[in-house]
């Protein structure tokens, strides 16, 4: 099916049917996902197929038992993260090495540009600094552009969470070109998910997934979007 | 083409022809967009899609000059926003009515629930409340599942910005699968891009998408990814 039909046939099911899906259709999306756009190539983003009988009732628990949930055949949680960066740099770099193409420019990137915006400490005493940094940079701006961040951890984890949600997104969409259906939920206790999937604080939820083939009942309504003219704005 | 082969087609352009992009091309990913997953159905995005030659100028500058900026046949900002929840689900609101379909628990939805966790203040009262009130919601979640946000600004910031990057994500794919190219770039002065712009503190840019044909020197290397059983994890 081509791309823009996919579009308009992905809708958020909140009902699902008893019809099982298999594993390579979950598989196959997922990999599609981490295909997607992401920051500086870090790729922060974890996902976490929750397959274990007990482990699948908590978390429905936790997205406080709505119907795309407990209807869902699978539940697949997104994940981000700010403390893999490090980690994934490596062999960012290690795989440039490997290839020859470790430019200095490249180097320079992920061994210093890359460390500066992404480390943090647990006192936030990195953050400070960096507030502080930007006091300079933004004197600087006056005269020329200059980056403006990220300064607190609460900017990078909008930055790691916009590039699993762009992940997400080809999930999705990978669902529905195999002939099944989701549902992205951000309502849940993101206390107990994260408990269930033993998460540190150096990460979010960005979304449970809720996977399966639509019930005749499981889109409430047609699609509404506001007008485009209200969004879309050519200047 | 299928959407398997799209997502591996798709790259990031650092560099594009002198190949002109027709307007519907634009257009037609734009609408694409706008048919991604959201949050609440909220909509909470815009697009700026930059034409006049001076702000395009300015807008290349605000993004360091680079490659994938300057040589971008067409330039859009994909942008999101904490201040248009109340218009957006007042149009909500009025579609269900004139569908007979506003139902209590929507009602309740978009007139409770809703303005409780978007609404804000410059001063940050709003935030304060809401930080005291989750406190009691936090005992209440010993013994059973709760909402744990949002409630700071910055929260709901991560929830706008993760939508937004639903629909780029679809644009990107629009793009490609229309035979054209694209570079979501997240290196830019993000205080020049909203004076360009004319924005408010309550957007964040979330990224500038260039579009064009990739020029043979464009895709900058092989594409890696960090080992899928490193961030695919079934439990």
């Amino acid at each position: 099916m081509d791309f823009f039909d996919l579009v308009q046939k992905r809708r958020s099911v909140r009902k699902f049917s008893t019809e099982k899906v298999p594993d390579k259709v979950i598989l196959k999306s997922l990999q599609s996902a981490l295909l997607a756009a992401n920051s500086s190539n870090l790729q922060p983003w974890e996902f976490y197929w929750v397959k274990d009988k007990h482990k699948k009732n908590k978390l429905i628990e936790a997205c406080f038992s709505q119907n795309a949930a407990k209807t869902a055949q699978e539940l697949i949680v997104s994940v981000s993260r700010i403390d893999t960066w490090r980690r994934n740099k490596n062999l960012l770099i290690e795989n440039y090495k490997q290839e020859g193409k470790l430019l200095p420019i490249i180097d320079n990137y992920y061994n210093k540009v890359i460390p500066y915006s992404y480390y943090h400490d647990m006192f936030g005493i990195a953050g400070i600094f960096k507030r502080c940094v930007s006091f300079f940079t933004a004197i600087a701006g006056f005269f020329r552009p200059v980056p403006r961040g990220p300064i607190s951890k609460q900017d990078l984890f909008e930055i790691v969470t916009k590039t699993t949600a762009l992940a997400c997104q080809n999930f999705m969409m990978g669902i529905v070109a195999q002939g099944y259906d989701s549902c992205p939920m951000e309502g849940f206790d993101e206390n107990r998910v994260k408990k269930i999937l033993d998460l540190n604080k150096n990460t979010h939820v960005v979304m449970v997934l809720g996977v399966g083939k639509a019930d005749p009942k499981g889109v409430y309504g047609d699609r509404f979007r506001i007008d485009e003219d209200l969004v879309i704005k050519i200047i």
